[in-house]
């Protein structure tokens, strides 16, 4: 059975024309694929997943799967507001090849998405489910939080094995490590908690910087685990306003912007996301290059 | 040209066995259309639109325009986290018949949802559509706000005639009529503060509560308009306890069970909303019954 | 009794060197004992109550009441932290011959300041105190609201008088309104929604901006309660963008300033506020003017 | 010169009768001074200083500092809304012997608090302060944060030694201690986020629970340091529901019951503050229990 390990890359999504990109996707994904990294998240939210009809979706998760086979485990974003659709997704990425589905609460009816709620949308998502489910919690993007005491009530579900926080709430990753049962694994959402989310006892990260820093963020795990801690660190340390800009700071288009910067395809986001302007640019490669990782600038 | 004034309902959209309930819809269709409301908003909030397939929109748009032809004006509501599926769906709302387009905020990456990103947003929905666009502000199911500023910038531009205000601060529903050009239509998004935005000068309101207390939501702005001050701000008062229950307190399943308490159909909403409970349809029923404006219970 | 009713203008405490100017106050207090108020607030938010020491309070109290002795009523903000010092400023403004005390939440221990323990805290002052008790709610500063339900509660108490709510939620303002006890008066706590509280059944403000222009302030309800609805709206309009400048845009420091470009002392705010830049002075001057409530401007 | 560093209790204010009482105060500082604590924080959020009257203030510290003369180091919480009580108390702590201060933010005036003010604020007290300064980051109090970008900024000064982080943000914790002059010791504010922050490089912790388990606060950050990193994580993960129940869940009046369970004087907290229940009061006593850090119960 998959087990979440490790460090993924939730990917983005490439466009030209108005439509997905596959020959530049095709190329971006050699890079990561022959990286360190663990695996591959599609669909994610910095894969612009509300922005994808839903034959995109099914589309997309067909293609990265084909190209990842054999090589590196494939995690699909498939939560949506509907728990019929999220369900028919998890269908289709079952067909697709997907080894886990990433579910983000549903979130635009606030006011009703208690946890009793919650839980029983995960419920029946996790039931329906023929992959294992990986809760996805972005207070950011959804204005919701999973709290710790529903992650770990969830993480009793056999077909539920993980969490990838992205709130960065640090007592309530500790309060899901070490409440949920032994095997559910916590992954940071940002590299910027990445560090302190694995010396609590988290199993890895599914990280925006990942995209653009594979190796780095791998090798920040790597060092923790081998107890060179000094190291680890240090390297923590000098991802941080890299990760910033790419993530809190510029968003997805930031993302964009660095891949290019890294020389892979970034493209423009689908509107409304708006690219980078000029200016902001050369303030983001500035900050990239500051970590000595990028050898030479590209333009 | 379409003009956005009175009081609108955005109508819950009814669902049998996971299907939308054309034959149910057309019953309630008739108890509104009937009624003394000035038209009808499909795929609203309260019509669970982030829970529909686009097929379904189309679908159901197209239906609700032909039972109101000639009748009542309909507005649909055709706003996606996508600027090019919104244009898409206004497209299709012209082609079903529909009489004006409401556009809520893309909301689920809310830190690039900034002041020029929404204006870009809704400049590029409003030069594409051909039909009316009405902007949506509903700060408590997206998460963002559209300012005051935002709301007269974009009130400028000839194709965006109103703005449907949910968030209720009441002192920037006044800075948007003060300082929007002539023309420009703003409603109360909920009756909670219909009276006092009327007095302000709003020119109507798009209610969930008008679904249920139609002529009586419609009754507030006629009392206003014929200067009968006193009993308006009393059917104002009485409406209170009814509107927050299907509103803040117990959301879309409240509104669907108060929908069968007043003999129309109302049903389950989609997962992941949960019907509400036996007791809590009870307290809802005694708040109903305390306006007066139901003759006898049903059951 | 004392009956709440009318404008009142929060009055700005003046300083120099670091003291109270009570030579600069009395001057200010001519004017404002003149003009159409209907009474004087003192120690409230805009009165820099928390900057002032224990001693200073007790002093300011009397100074007022003396001054203003037979011409307006008096009102002492006296909330603090402490139950008990609030009881004993109480006590001292009661000997000063202040009219009725304006008790602010607690508010350093915010995760502790339930309804309950709300409830208890104002229960307690009201008893103890020889003057009625008017609640005050300022969410904006203290990060805490005193809920519709819980105003309701406390306005069973003979010895609760009224409400000051800053907090411009209308439908809060309406909720309070319908369901307190006949003689319980709502103030609206800014200019900026005081036409439409006056129109919900409010019986006043207490305004920032009425240290400015207090009698068009006053004008604002005059008009209402005489029913020339058009020209009370138009008013409320025409205070609007002089009202945020005084509070949400410049705070006290552009109350000072305002107070200085109609002719009275502002001076300096107590640090840490800052006083007002001069480009913020001038763009202040132009909002002021532009109400064509100050006949020249002054240097 | 004092340096920050090592488990501080920010301890608790007994009372009796409503005055301080200084003879349960002296059997309590008793047990602290003879722990593994490294120092001592009166007047503290814990301390309930928002409570005291400034005379009592003067009083505290310098009884505090009698008893622990030669014993341990004694911090002072001296901030208040005025940068001249603030710079008045630190003089008194100067007098009465105390080693640091520890100053809040300022924040009854939240929308003035803008990072120049607080710059200016914390500047003033800084240059006036002869003791060395610590910042006091505490947003769930206060309701304003001390941005990263601010705390690095005042490190720059001689005289501000650290900052007590309350908020519990990991990623602003990384960022000050990443930016920040050598020498700068950053706090944890909670146990919740002790381990989490030394490791990330803090110098220690301020924390409510060092009021009932000192030595095993203490012993997270010994066994840390000597490099036993699971057993130091156990501890952490053991005291995090003591924490809680001490902190977030049941405030100041949980702090004060606890105290009682392990044999110390707690009494009542001051009014408006409400001591804990019997039920809580039991509920407690179970999760402290739970610990096995309590040899037997006490009632």
């Amino acid at each position: 059975m998959f087990k979440l390990h490790g460090i993924y890359a939730p990917i983005a999504t490439p466009f030209t024309g108005g439509k997905i990109a596959y020959d530049r996707l095709e190329k971006n994904l050699e890079f990561w694929l022959k990286s360190d990294l663990s695996g591959i998240v599609v669909m994610g939210s910095n894969g612009e997943f509300v922005l994808l009809t839903p034959q995109e979706k099914e589309e997309l998760m067909r293609f990265v799967c084909a190209q990842a086979k054999g090589r590196k485990p494939v995690i699909a974003g498939t939560g949506t507001e509907s728990t019929a659709e999220t369900i028919r997704l998890n269908e289709k990425a079952a067909e697709a090849g997907v080894d886990a589905v990433l579910v983000v609460t549903p979130n635009y009816y606030k006011g009703e998405m208690t946890d009793p709620v919650l839980m029983r949308f995960y419920t029946e998502v996790a039931n329906a489910s023929k992959l294992p489910v990986i809760l996805y919690n972005m207070p950011r993007n959804a204005g919701i939080n999973i709290s710790a005491k529903l992650a770990v009530e969830l993480a009793k579900h056999p077909n539920v094995i993980g969490i990838k926080d992205s709130g960065g709430n640090i007592v309530q990753i500790a309060d899901i490590i070490r409440n949920a049962p032994e095997g559910f694994s916590v992954c940071a959402g940002s590299a910027s908690f990445l560090y302190a989310s694995l010396v609590l006892g988290a199993k890895g990260g599914t990280l925006a910087l990942a995209n653009i820093f594979p190796n780095e963020c791998a090798r920040v795990q790597m060092l923790f685990e081998a107890g060179k801690l000094k190291e680890a660190l240090d390297l923590q340390m000098t991802l941080m306003d890299s990760n910033n800009a790419v993530t809190t700071r510029w968003g997805i288009p930031g993302l964009k912007a660095a891949l290019e910067i890294i020389g892979l395809y970034g493209g423009d986001p689908r509107p409304p996301l708006v690219p980078l302007g000029e200016a902001e640019r050369e303030a983001l490669r500035k900050i990239l290059m500051q970590t000595g990782f990028i050898s030479k600038p590209t333009t």
